[in-house]
């Protein structure tokens, strides 16, 4: 097994891993890496060299069975068949990318302005500037960059007198910058539940003793927020105040006012992590809780990742001076300063105006994909099932009627080719264990109403058949 | 003082910070935000909101003075001058940019391959993958980027079956993400003394016990690491084989070999960062350390950024593929993964046959400046000063006669327009006082020996005068 080739996994990706896992061993194939005859690891062996669960490794093998690129025996383990079907590898991809995939959280790619970038990507390389950024640059970020989002933040009133811009890596690196520079072992770290996991992780990971907040269709329960920021010390409390992953929630005016004086009577650093704001599709825009804090003392991150270039890695963080030089420092260390190239073509991207061009058709397709994923919900969900109504964003929160549970549901609906995350992906809490995201922003209409209609008809198929046992049920006291 | 507005320093450049914070002056009071007759911070003052030395403020605020932009009145403060010199903002900037500057290690800029920078990033741009490149991509790395690298260093026998490989921001991220997933607060790291003083932030950033092993011009001393590493549990042990910076030392294979042997009996990490190894002039090359150890137990870090497009934040660490997985996962938390376009443009640019092309103009540059400084310090330093003797990379390690120190000399040269970075910068050891690092990579041959000079005849007029008091001397018994 030591020539067994490695395999990589991208869990940042909106394709499932066990698709992932297909896909890898279908190229090795393809490649001649792997040869017909030759045995795949145990489920179990591949399952640890990924670090992924055994389910997810047996999911591949399912699919590549059914595909006909391997042959399980029992108490023999899989291998690959003799005979590589001819035109099997395209069928396998094509089982891979049809379907309804509910995972993603990305906006729409047919959206994707390609060649727009070209072009905003050529004027920067033709630039007089690119000499300048392919040198070393700044931890703080590229100078016309910096300035420009800076403009921009003082005309819509987000930035101070006292206050400063950092450019990051994405709004990942930001979150991971501020957990370096304010949380030590430890430290309580006030968040939302369900949440981001990525954010989980990177609190996590740098010592944060989290303090979950519930997040109901207003945003996170402000009474229990008050109740806990009162009970313990809360260095941090980190927000998504419009159309929340995943649940889509926005926290109104009002519960934006008090957030702001709760965070600050307690002392607690406010995060405010804005990467969805510029994607409302109905009702008027909220005011930030950085435009909100008189004290100045809060932190928005925003991202150009999740409405222009994914792969680009450009997000900044606005704050207050010294909390700024001090993510700086550890930015610094990170990894000296950010990509300058990333940076000036998405400054250039932002400056000639196709940034808000394709944000406006952005919005266009994501308001149709929301009015129909919520009309799909009420047109084929069994009764019971309960959903938030984002207006923004890219995902809704469903919670299914019991017996069923999000697990369960997942299992019946792959083989249907719908995929989406179970509520366990976000949260730790045993309520959640009914509840999924369904992320609309990368789905056609169409594919919409096809995926909804699935999860509905065979919710109720399994509701029916009451084939749930008791297993599956949260204790009654927590439901 | 609340309107001054924010001057932003970037500690990775090679312009000094006096000048940066001069020359972020100029700038203001060019574009009206600061006006003639407005007094500015007490260095004190600005010196804690720069968090830098009260006299790099000092040294900015007399370089302004001189150049007729501020006047001090002693007891009142520093003023901008009523009247704008015409030219004076251009006459500012050629004092700081005229002089030799043997402060950077950056390889010459008049070998930019700028035209060939375009052809690649268009030819990437205008791809089929383009659109591929634009959206999430996976901790590991692009993948064509990743598997021409692992293509490479299996040619050149650098990796093992065993291994795997991660694309990071620069060297600068592996360091940050092999310290954050092997280095816990107090655990012993082994490091060279005098070293880049990048490495030992990220490393005592993340609580790591330093344990410095002096270098010498064959690298660092083994008989001191075997003492040291019988004596200390280490975690891990970075070094760097090739053209050490600062002192341009090169471990002869012997060294390596035992050096190999040492870390494996110690169970501690093997850290190689080798991001000079391309930029050797004369002798031999000799094996990676990576190479050498046949356990494969080690890491090796390369990079782009000091050979191609430093702007561009591409480097990547090869090593067993648990210790990878670990890093991957950091990644991940850190910032997702690095950015694409420079991924793919660094792909494009090495494929294409341009970087080959563009080190072996760098080589030819730096023999010759290699050379010319070589000779410039026998024909003009004063008897009793020492110099390494590097086969390749960007600086020498220069130790004058005493009683003068580094910082005694620069404070002499820098009125004549002469830089370097002394040795306190890279050790916080007493008998480093005397030394400094010459940069010569980005230095013509002719400023090296008017650099060089000036350094030379500046320390002989310094020891004639014995202006030295013995405060600056380091106390006896550590000479």
């Amino acid at each position: 097994m030591a020539a067994f080739p490695t395999l990589f996994l991208d869990s940042t990706s909106d394709v499932p891993l066990y698709k992932q896992i297909a896909d890898a061993l279908v190229a090795n194939i393809e490649k001649g890496v792997l040869r017909s005859g030759e045995k795949l690891p145990a489920t179990r062996e591949l399952s640890v060299q990924l670090h992924v669960n055994r389910t997810t490794v047996s999911a591949a093998y399912a699919l590549l069975e059914e595909s006909g690129f391997i042959q399980g025996h029992v108490g023999r383990g899989s291998f690959i068949t003799h005979k590589l079907p001819s035109g099997a590898a395209a069928d396998v991809r094509a089982t891979a990318s049809v379907g309804v995939n509910f995972a993603s959280s990305r906006p729409a790619h047919e959206a994707f302005p390609l060649a727009q970038f070209r072009r905003s990507a050529k004027a920067v390389i033709d630039s007089d500037e690119a000499a300048e950024i392919l040198q070393l640059g700044s931890p703080y970020g590229y100078g016309p960059l910096r300035r420009y989002l800076l403009e921009e933040a003082k005309a819509e009133g987000v930035v101070r007198s006292g206050d400063d811009l950092i450019v990051t890596n994405g709004c990942q690196q930001a979150l991971d910058l501020l957990a370096r520079s304010f949380v030590s072992v430890g430290a309580g770290v006030m968040c939302e539940d369900p949440v981001y996991p990525g954010l989980l992780r990177v609190l996590t990971g740098h010592g944060a003793q989290l303090i979950p907040v519930p997040v109901g269709p207003s945003g996170l329960d402000l009474d229990i927020a008050e109740d806990l920021l009162q009970r313990h010390a809360v260095r941090m409390v980190v927000v998504t105040p419009n159309f929340q992953n995943p649940t889509g929630a926005t926290v109104p005016l009002e519960g934006r006012r008090r957030l702001v004086r709760l965070a600050r009577a307690s002392g607690a650093l406010l995060v405010e992590n804005d990467i969805y704001g510029d994607l409302r599709y109905q009702g008027e825009s909220v005011p930030t809780l950085k435009h909100l804090d008189e004290t100045g003392n809060s932190v928005l991150l925003r991202s150009y990742s999740k409405v222009s270039f994914p792969g680009l890695r450009v997000g900044w963080a606005i704050g207050p001076r010294e909390v700024i030089a001090k993510i700086a420092e550890e930015k610094q260390m990170a990894d000296l300063h950010s990509d300058q190239l990333s940076q000036a073509v998405s400054l250039s991207f932002a400056q000639s105006g196709e940034l808000e061009r394709h944000l406006e058709r952005t919005r266009q397709l994501g308001a149709e994909r929301l009015r129909t994923i919520l009309q799909a919900c009420e047109d084929y969900l069994p009764v019971g099932s309960k959903w938030t109504e984002p207006q923004g964003g890219m995902s809704l929160w469903l919670e299914l009627p019991g017996p069923l549970t999000a697990e369960g549901l997942l299992q019946r609906v792959r083989e249907q080719g719908v995929d989406f995350l179970p509520g366990s992906h976000f949260s730790s809490r045993p309520e959640h264990v009914r509840s999924l995201r369904l992320g609309f922003g990368s789905v056609s209409p169409e594919k919409i109403r096809q995926g909804v209609r699935v999860l509905g008809e065979t919710a109720a198929r399994e509701l029916a058949a009451g084939r749930y046992s008791s297993d599956f049920e949260p204790a009654m006291a927590l439901v």
